[in-house]
This record gives C-alpha cells, structure tokens and sequence, in this order.
C-alpha cells in the first residue's frame, strides 16, 4: 500500500462520467441519441481557460493518465512517467485531461453499454466509430469544460492521429498538435495485422457472434491471440533481441510443444493479461477505427491539402526503431505541413523499444517534450490576464 | 490440360517414395525404426555421380520442385522457375534431388503417417525433429542414390539452414552450399511470430491436442490465423504497398466488420488454402525446427567455429527488401565463414518483395545463380572421366 505518492505524482485521482444527451452524428451514418464519457483531469484551468491540454489515447489507453485512483493501486496511469507536477506535461501550468474513447471498454459508452433499444449489451450493435466522431465527442467534451481552445492536443500512435484530424476539423480549436508513433494512414502491413487480430478473435467460438456477454462465454483465446501479434509490432527486433535473445525457459529445449524460449513465456503472459482487461468488441472498433484513419480521403488523398485547413503549430516525433510506425510515416506528415505552409517541429528520437517508446520516459523524448511545452506554458502566461 | 510443356520444363515427372529401415536416431533422443521419404528427381547423374544437386525446401515446401505429375495439373513444382532444361538449376547438367523432409506432411514419414505402435496416425506422438535430423535423413537418401558428394546443396529460408548444418556434419559431402535468405539462427521476434501461429493451432478447440484425425475434426482456422501472421512476414511492406495499399474491396468503407481493403480479403484467401493443404500438426514441427536451428549450440555460441568444419565453397543471397530473415542476418552468416577462413561469395540483390522473393524468378537473381552454378558444371565436366 502506498502511504504516500511520490512528490512528482498528481497522486490520488478520480474519474468521472459525463453523460451527453445531444443526439451525435456519426461516420456510419448511424447516430447515438446520448453517450456518456469517462474523463479524469489534473491541475487547474486557469482564468482564461487557454491552459488545457488533451491527452488523446491510443489502442488500449484510456482515461486514466495519470496518478492513483486508489492508495492501494499498485500502477499509476498508463502515462505516470509524463504527466504531473514538474513533469513534461506539467500540471502545475496545465489544465490536463484524459478520456476513454466512444466504443472502449474503459466507462464510456461502448459495447459493453446497455443499448437503450434493447435493454441488453450493444455488443457488436455498438456503431463503428472513426477518429473523426472521436474528434467530435472531445469538441463536446470541450465545450462541457469550457474549453474553447486547447492549448495543446497529445497524442501517440492512434492518439496522433486525433490530434491531427482536430487540427483539420475544428482548426480554431488548438494551438499545437503533438503528434508522436504516428502515421497519416495505415499501410496494408498494419491493416493485415490488425485483420489476423480481427480473425483472431471473430472466429473464435466463444465470441457467439458478439453476442458473448447474452451467451456468458468470453473469446478469450481469440483476444490472447491478437494482443500477441499485437504485442510483436510493438516491440522492435532489438528491443526482443535485448529483453530475451534466445534465452531458455528451462535452461534446455523441451523437445515437445512446451514454452521453449522465453520470449514466448512473455507473449504468453502479454495475451493472457490483455485477455482478461480488455472487451473484444472494443477491439474490433478500435483496430477499425485505425484501418479507417485517412485524413486525406475527403481532399482528393492529398494529406497537404487536407492539412491546409489546420492553423495550429504541430509537433511530431518518431522513434527510430519503430517499425509499426516507422518514422518515415511521421515524416510523410511532417512534408505535407511544410507543403501546406504549416509551422511544424519534428524530433527523430534514437530509441531501441519500437513503437512502445512513446509510453517510455527516454530521456532526450521527454526532454524535448518539456521544452516544447514550457515553450507553449510562456506563451499561454503572456497572454493571460493575471500576468 | 497442357497439351504439351513449356520447352524449358522437366515435364511430366513423377515422385518416388523410399523405405528406410534402419533404425535414425533423433536430436530429441528418441529413434525412428523406420521412415519412408518422398522424393523427385529430374536430370540424369553422371558415370562418376558428380553432378548431384539437393534442394533443401522451406517451411511449407517439398519434393515436388519442378515439372508435372499430371497434363492436366494446373501448376508446376514449387522452384519450376528455377529448375529445368537450360534453367539456372539446369537439369542438362546436373541431376537434381527434392525430398519432403521427416516430419511433412506430402509423403514423407510425418504426423499423418500411421505410427506401427499404434496403427493409427503419429498425430502429436510425431517426435520433434530438427534440421540436424533431416540432414541425416538426407544423407541416408544420398547413399541410396550412390552419391558420395553433393555438387551443390541449394535452400531458401529453412532450406538455406539445411544447407549450412549439411556443411558442418557432413564437410566431406557437399562441394558447394548455396544459401538463400536464410540466418544462422532465429531472432526472437522470429520465435515470437512462430509462437502466435502455433499458439493460433493448437487453442482451435478442434485441434483436440492434436488427435483431430481420430476426433474427425480439423483446426482449420487456426492453421488460417497462423499462415495470415507468416504471411505477412514473407511479404516486405512495400510489397504490400504497391500489391494492394489501401485498395477497397467494395469501392467504399462497409461500416461493419466486413473486409474492407483488398489486402485483408487476400489474406483470407491465402489462410483459407493453406488450411485446406497442410496438416497442422505437420505445421507445428516446421516451426519447432526454424527454433531449434541454431549450429553454434554445439560450438560455445560460436558461428565461425561451427563453421571452421566446413570444407565446401559457400554462396550466399539475401534480398533487401526481406525483413524476416534480413540480409543482416546473412551478413553474420558470411562474416563467421570469412572468420573461419572459408571461400564465400555474397550478393545482396535489390528485391521489393520481402522473404518471398527467393522463390521468384528475379533476373539478377536468377543471373547470379546461373552463373555460379555454371563455373560449378565446369569443374565437375573438367574433372569427369568422360571429358
């Protein structure tokens, strides 16, 4: 148990769930009458509401960011190492907030939610979202907060990718995307992945269609097998050489199907924990939320032109051994901002962890993260009226 | 129907399968009394049996190399672009050997074979062998078709290993190892895909631990996951790219959790004939040898020491674009054979597309090899009786 939490901790948080009663318009076509969204937040607003930051989450994130809920948590939030007093994302300047995703599995409106319609689970009647409805929810989450522009918008892998379609949709909304492990648009390598994933967990028997929560059953190998595929594209080929190599569960091969290799031991206990947290269905919208990210799409697939619309300034980073989202993605981006005239930063990180280096606290990554941010923290100072 | 074959095809040929009754002892310690191998020969061997070439074939390959078994099949051999009359594996000059290795699932003694002890399918019972193994097995065939030395022993991929571990058991046997796309040992993001696809295997509920024939069933969507995941690291992301990028298969985003992008519809279609054409238990063992390969085991992790008992020349290829056996990974092959003072020759050719490239008929490729394998025909000519 923790009796106290380190001086840099936002320490002892709490969530809450809003609910939305304004009917929203969704990419399907379909609309949800009201919704709800579980958001927790760190330090304080200031005055002229010009200090908040969104923290856009990525495939399995949500909104607990940061801190404890409870003393006895063994874990702080999924991004602890960034976010709290005197850390990059300082929340002595800012106002900082966390959501859970429409369609997660975290205590906003997803599968798991009771379908008005029915009185039951949506399960797979949950709609398909896009990256663009959960730009819309957040505008209305803003909105809630009285938060007419964020001072910055955060976010890593699918998180970027809000970030970036924010700066295209409500481009008066933010000041500075920060868009980290990120990509324009999936590659066909990433949409096969996430299909085996996918396949994975639909043909599992268990998932009933979806309907498991009705049927009591659970696909719990189907989503052991995709976080483990999911788990390898995390990790670069260094990164595994370094942790495991060919290291020996027992010392010898077992000569049978037994785990032979370390290596496999962890992917197993990746998959068996991810299987026991996270709601298939939620992953089956969120790995098509990914699939479906194209900014570009309604711009004729021109991504500067789509980009020309944004007014913000734009941060982007990439880590080098990240071969999810390699950095050449990020630099596609970064020449469509200069192509569109945009006023754009960009920092190549020399990282060995593959994509998992944007939840890491490397040093160079989060020194320039501060810099960045204290950068904007004067900025918003010399603004506000208190100063 | 083929009324008649391509002019530079070995034509109608037919396989053989050979008894062997001497007891093979296996690395895992356990004995086959018996095994029968399937085998396909095309060319003539010479009076002095000097002009023998072994292919060694990959994961999911076997005899069947090249040529017909029937007018009306549909598809050669599975290196028919490689193999034949005045092809660069040319059966004018040399008599070239393909065997489906222990373990198979084409003929060869395998999981599907009946098990004397039981009169029933070997099923899992089937002992895990290794490349060690097949290379004593293939020395065996070797006496029985009455060649003392290979001229070449060629493979790709898992091929390529049968070759390396050829030149240090049995240095006196082979004159030339030809090398494709292969690596001294497997990396552990390779272990960590082979794990998910075994994994996708043997949870099938049909699997029945791997009784399926007695049980009458088949974990048919298993062995589909697991051969989507090696799919995909066959083909470089670049192939992928420009073979489907983001092309939508219904012209427009279904909104349900329907194949989308071409790429996933692909995919589907690779997984579903592969589970219609392989046993999986068959699959299993495949991927335990790719683990288990490591020559440097025996040598205190030393590659070059390993290979200092080599007295062949060695040819290694590797392809740029391949990121599941990188051509680093021949690179540390061929720095260990300079380390241990053999003769080497090395190309790296410049291929977009990934591992598979070995079996296409590339023409630097397919230049290279012809042109090694023809100073190769010469020494053996110049040395033959009948010159």
């Amino acid at each position: 148990m923790h009796t106290e939490f380190p001086a840099d901790s936002v320490g002892l948080v709490s969530p809450q769930r809003l609910v939305f009663d304004q009917p929203l318009q969704l990419s399907c076509g379909r609309t949800l009458d009201s919704y709800e969204l579980m958001v927790e937040t760190y330090g304080e607003l200031n005055a002229n509401a010009s200090n908040a930051i969104l923290i856009c989450h990525a495939l399995s994130g949500h909104h607990h960011v940061a801190g404890y809920h409870s003393p006895d948590d063994r874990k702080p939030g999924w991004w602890d190492s960034a976010v709290g007093p005197g850390k990059p994302i300082d929340t002595n300047k800012f106002f900082v907030v966390g959501l859970n995703n429409l369609g997660g599995c975290h205590g906003s409106s997803g599968p798991t939610s009771i379908n008005p319609a029915t009185g039951k689970p949506y399960g797979p009647d949950f709609p398909i979202v896009t990256v663009q409805d959960w730009v819309q929810a957040q505008a209305r989450l803003a909105d809630r907060l009285g938060i007419q522009q964020w001072a910055v918008i955060i976010g890593g892998s699918l998180g970027g990718m809000q970030a970036l379609q924010w700066s295209i949709d409500f481009p008066e909304r933010l000041r500075h995307a920060m868009v980290i492990a990120s990509a324009p648009k999936l590659s066909a390598q990433n949409i096969a992945f996430n299909e085996v994933a996918r396949q994975a967990i639909s043909k599992d028997p268990q998932f009933m269609q979806g309907r498991y929560y009705d049927a009591d059953t659970y696909p719990k190998v189907g989503l052991m097998l995709a976080r483990m595929v999911g788990h390898i594209t995390y990790l670069s080929d260094e990164a595994m050489r370094a942790k495991f190599g060919r290291e020996l569960k027992k010392g010898k091969l077992s000569f049978d199907f037994d785990v032979d290799f370390q290596v496999e031991s962890y992917l197993h206990y990746q998959g068996e924990q991810f299987s026991t947290s996270f709601d298939a269905n939620s992953y089956l919208l969120m790995t098509k939320a990914l699939d479906y990210f194209d900014p570009s799409r309604d711009y004729q697939d021109n991504l500067a032109q789509a980009l020309s619309r944004a007014q913000c300034e734009f941060m982007l980073m990439s880590f080098t051994t990240d071969w999810r989202f390699s950095p050449e993605r990020s630099r596609e981006i970064v020449e469509a901002l200069v192509e569109a005239g945009k006023s754009v930063s960009y920092a190549e990180i020399d990282a060995p962890q593959g994509h998992d280096a944007f939840l890491i606290p490397i040093p160079r990554y989060m020194e320039l993260m501060r810099a960045y941010l204290d950068r904007v923290a004067t900025e918003i100072a010399q603004e506000s009226p208190a100063c």
